[in-house]
């Protein structure tokens, strides 16, 4: 059919199973077409094909509240609530949004981009619900990678034991972004394998007629036995100790079990989780043989072969750039240790956990656990590198204060993905790293301008024993210098000058250098002579430098790509008016207090004024003020 | 025995039984005198007198290493590691320490504060034993209640998956801080009721023998029964489910049970999960049948009676002055309901949750979880009331982002014991919250000056819908001013001018306003006329009042009991220069870059210089170079 024509889920009340299998295939090569132009999240969507339009067939949303956990899952949803055709505008600037965004359509009722969110949100939607004495039906959909997050088992703990009407479907792909680990996953695989949902339950209750008529004690303990079986004796076990009434396993992809497991969930009283066994990439080869993650989200494809089109000759990603130091020093050091929360190929450590599979550990989306077990693994004089995306590490924040700052651990945290990222947007960018951790006591926080500083920095990280050191780098790749063959310390809180210059700095660090340099150079061609330095170390600053610029009595323009509030400027006005400087020009580029959307990089840095020219402006604008002064 | 001449816990090795319930008996006695002197955490401590002696005599610390989680339960440790002559200092300054700590004795080999996290640091150090392929016992000691937070649930999926030795103690007292919420402790309250851990699996195999041979399909099932038993069918099915050994329920009080156990914990391989049920109180007649958490953590009381020592006619507490008025405005508003994570007591949210049953959700020891919830329904246009600790609300920074601030959702969050919290020390010391929440768009952060304008910021911020809002307030009680009888509105971002000035401006707010008044006072006694400014919206300022004391070129100073870096001075700092005043003497008082340790607030406030004296002298030090630039 016109996905186009689409305009809410309505239409599909009357369609046969047959036409609703020939839906699935108009919307999976809708979105093997598109996606191949514009990139996406291929894999998690084309395994959800049959259980989306299954759910809109089920359910009345926007009066049942479908969740979607994550949100990465969610352009089947899209297509069917009326924006098929925006998908060519898929994650650029002002267009469809890669997650649920409330303000595209009134069917997206939770916007979501972090994970295991889901079901607190439906936990309120559903307090809410009952309070207000509305009927309604509110469908978390979580994947077993996000069910692992600390918070949706919070959740579940919750869940059951209010007992009230919830129906949370379990998306079990066997992977999420990459494949899942965790005990959790390994019993819920033993539950794939055990069959249909009613199967043991069934056969048992028959299976124990035939238990003979004992005396005595015996009696009484068959009695026990039997009256134990009903919670105890059914698959899913897991969901029923937890207070949850459990179906499953489904057949995700298969029409006739989808419609009546939900049909039978919408009966149920009090929580019940349909387990719903899906296939990742499902219907596009390609992605269907993934077994690495490789095609959850993806940039431009050709459609026909799968082959993934890629700019040619690209300096190294700085992901790859961290991992690899990493698994060089590692080498020589037995003491270094990786970590991942679930972002083994993301963070590029699938080749040091091939060189050193005891050291590597991928403990699944769980941020929190994974900071501890940092400085855990510190207490006895290990080396951890925490690999952690700067919007993720946001989750980790109290064990970071709590456990590794507080007792002054040696962590060493790579904080990827800092600073804008692109087509995830406003959930992902990585913006608040400095202003969260700066405040931090024995923080140390830097950002290399380059990937040959990136190697030495990372070098210079497993060196440190005073305390923890992050340092964070950008998405994308690296800037194609050269790279020294030897890797050397660089003094903790040392700035380096890029330029010298007398009438005004610039202190800035990692990607905003180059603009930075170019912004000296326009200025200096206008008779502005600029000193640029590269602030690498954004806690503890280089003070002896920062004090002979403001001795010298040089504006400062600050510039970083990270929020204003509370960032390296505010860093740098607390130390000028704390050593006196009261009567200093300081002026601070950054980001700007709100959310930042999707759309390219650059894009972003022009609507947010973080550009070569507003950096001449400003440089300009100080300058008067200085001499007036003088 | 004498406990004071305890050096170290080497000397259990030879004791009897009966010796071990005489050295119990006295420590119990020892901990009832003392903390009827010092306060502190009776409840917790006396409940694990035999534990702690047994895991002492069966392991070799600190070879064997064993975590406390939360960690106000080490009191026990604390006596049988040689720091029974320190118990009268208990939580004060300079004192010993109401948590482990590292630097007291090598027997802390974690230290904590908040809950969940043990076996988190546990697996860090099991991953580090094997890798250095050292052999010791790692043994995390986690409560019923710290289990469900999030972070101990992602260890657990952790831990049952890489299969290493460890040995977790579940010491399941019923009650952490607060009865209990949740699947998880209804599930507990299952397994303690069904006796014998070995119980069910012996009876059942002797049980199955029974069941007469047949053909065919039911062969086969019975068959794969019999397989699936093995695992399925033992108590401690959810552990067994997550990949641990499970051994219990064992009586906590009963050395022959917890020696035999815990000798056949060390042989297993792979974790495994002790299950120890013990009574909170237990040998203490008034803690034994507390069912609230009052005798939980508590002051000095007399110890004959139970009698808790409260000063007379204090004010009320701020929690209670907070939950009482979001209590009085949920009778005419039936959008607002409550959330606490654990802390109903502390939260003094009982009178609420008696009043409105079906709107106050105990979450468990779940910020993250909680902080959601809280999101979720005000998607739904309800107006929920997080009240959490400030020093708990670190866990849910990354909700407080994603979930509530991005979205823009009409969130209220009461951010108790918010700056310093005195004897419980540098792990709840409530003072980054400032510095975590201000770079937040979106968010409102207010902090009243005393409990009449708390409650009138409480009533705005429940009249307040654009948003996340939230108000800190400190431990302890009110000042005692009169109270207004009618709630009103304070319009956001105003200030209010306490005392007017030429000279100078203070820019303060809560706690550090007497401060501020008195050192105004001195000052101007020494001819230097202070303005002095409640600067209660910390975010968004008051911007007017702030340009016009700006423009009238007054030296300011900030004060907030708060982290400097980032903090509401830097705020102060960051609108003047974006202002283009970038010649205005500002100085600022707070809290220093590192972490501050327990003892009265009164003396860490003179520790950290943030007093009345250091703020003469500040003022004083400002008015010269005022003068001089004039």
């Amino acid at each position: 059919m016109d996905l186009l024509s689409i305009k809410d889920p309505s239409f599909l009340k009357n369609m046969s199973i047959d036409e609703l299998n020939d839906l699935s295939a108009d919307i999976r090569q809708f979105l093997i077409e598109n996606l191949s132009k514009t990139g996406g999240h291929i894999g998690p969507n084309l395994g959800v094909v049959e259980l989306t339009i299954a759910l809109h067939r089920c359910f009345r949303s926007p009066t049942d509240k479908i969740l979607w956990d994550v949100g990465h899952q969610s352009y089947v949803h899209k297509i069917l609530t009326g924006r098929a055709g925006q998908f060519d505008t898929l994650r650029q600037y002002k267009g469809l949004c890669g997650f649920p965004k409330c303000s595209e359509s009134e069917h997206d009722v939770w916007e979501t981009g972090h994970s295991s969110t889901s079901l607190s949100a439906a936990m309120g939607m559903v307090i809410a619900r009952d309070l207000k004495k509305e009927k309604s039906h509110i469908i978390p959909v979580i994947g077993d990678g996000a069910l692992t997050g600390g918070m949706a088992l919070e959740a579940l703990n919750h869940i059951g034991h209010e007992k009230k009407n919830m129906i949370v479907i379990l998306n079990d792909n066997e992977m999420s972004i990459a494949p899942n680990v965790g005990a959790l996953h390994q019993m819920l695989g033993r539950l794939r394998t055990a069959g249909k949902y009613n199967w043991v339950k069934d056969e048992l209750e028959s299976l124990l007629k035939k238990i003979p008529a004992v005396g005595g004690k015996m009696a009484q303990t068959a009695e026990r036995l039997k009256d134990s079986l009903k919670y105890l004796f059914v698959t899913g076990m897991f969901f029923e100790e937890m207070g949850f009434t459990y179906l499953g396993p489904i057949d995700g992809h298969n029409f006739e079990d989808l419609l009546e497991q939900l049909q039978y969930a919408k009966k149920v009283e009090g929580p019940v989780l349909v387990h719903v066994i899906t296939k990742k990439g499902k219907g596009y080869r390609p992605a269907e043989l993934d077994t690495k993650g490789t095609w959850h989200g993806i940039g431009p494809y050709k459609m026909e072969t799968g082959t993934i089109i890629k700019p040619m000759n690209q300096p190294p990603a700085w992901s790859f750039l961290v991992s690899e130091t990493a698994r060089k020093i590692a080498r020589t050091d037995d003491r270094v240790v990786a970590i991942t929360p679930a972002m083994p190929v993301g963070s590029k450590l699938l080749g040091f956990a091939e060189e050193f599979p005891d050291r590597m550990f991928d403990v699944g989306i769980a941020e929190q656990h994974a900071a501890t077990v940092a400085a855990g693994l510190a207490t006895q004089g290990m080396k951890p590198f925490l690999a952690i995306y700067s919007t993720f590490l946001q989750r980790a924040y109290d064990q970071v204060v709590h456990d590794i700052c507080r007792p002054n651990l040696n962590v060493f945290i790579g904080i990827d993905r800092a600073g804008l990222v692109g087509a995830d947007g406003e959930t992902h960018q990585g913006v608040f790293d400095i202003a969260f951790l700066r405040h931090l006591p024995n923080m140390v926080l830097m950002m290399p301008k380059d990937e040959n500083e990136g190697q030495h920095l990372v070098y210079t990280a497993f060196q440190y024993n005073e305390g923890p050191i992050a340092m964070r780098f950008p998405r994308g790749n690296g800037l194609g210098v050269p790279m020294d063959e030897e890797l050397k310390e660089i003094p903790i809180g040392s700035w380096e000058v890029l330029k010298e210059g007398q009438d005004v700095a610039i202190l800035t660090f990692g990607t905003t250098i180059p603009m930075a340099m170019k912004a000296a150079e326009q200025a200096e061609k206008q008779g502005i002579s600029v000193k640029v330095v590269n602030a690498r170390f954004i806690k503890p600053m280089d003070e002896e430098m920062l004090l002979n610029i403001l001795n010298a009595d040089m504006p400062i323009l600050t510039i970083e790509e990270a929020v204003l509030e509370g960032g390296f400027g505010s860093a740098v006005l607390e130390f000028a008016h704390d050593h006196g400087h009261h009567h200093h020009v300081i002026d601070r580029m950054g980001i700007p207090d709100r959310f930042i959307e999707h759309g390219s990089v650059n894009l972003l840095l022009e609507e947010i004024e973080l550009t070569e020219e507003a950096a001449v402006g400003k440089l300009h604008a100080m300058i008067p003020k200085k001499q007036k002064r003088a």
